[in-house]
């Protein structure tokens, strides 16, 4: 492989309306724990994945097709992500 | 409970020389998917949770507190986490 240049932060987050049993779960235990002011929790992925040297067209396009086809399900889950161009491989 | 008016989106991450055998598992189905441009894969857990009506120097000592205790685990992750004001509850 080429050199690393690109680091794309991705989040993988329940759709608005979705059910999200862990972030119910994450909530009453907040709630047990002495924290009365937490509201809905959603709990959701964070992925960061390096790439190698290409535009960052290439690296925006290639990174939407990766979201669709693994690391999203995009019938109960949204997702979004950031681009950040590495200093150093 | 009072209205709401922070949301915190919190990253909580494998620390740095942890094995994330997660994200190892992803980069190689990247791999097979035919995306050979992806270096390592790091996985790890998004929240985003609502907060009732109080201080930002409160809301910020509450959420690293609730980090602390519940929502990372801090011998094998890191975290971080931004304080939005909401517009609306």
């Amino acid at each position: 492989m080429t050199s690393l240049r690109w680091l794309a932060r991705v989040f993988v987050t329940p759709k608005d309306g979705i059910l999200d049993p862990q972030g119910r779960a994450v909530q009453q235990s907040l709630h047990a724990l002495g924290y009365p002011e937490v509201g809905e929790v959603r709990l959701g992925k964070y992925l960061e994945v390096r790439l190698a040297d290409v535009s960052r067209d290439s690296a925006e396009a290639r990174v939407r097709e990766m979201c669709e086809r693994l690391l999203a399900n995009r019938v109960i889950e949204d997702f979004r992500f950031e681009l950040e161009e590495m200093t150093s491989s």
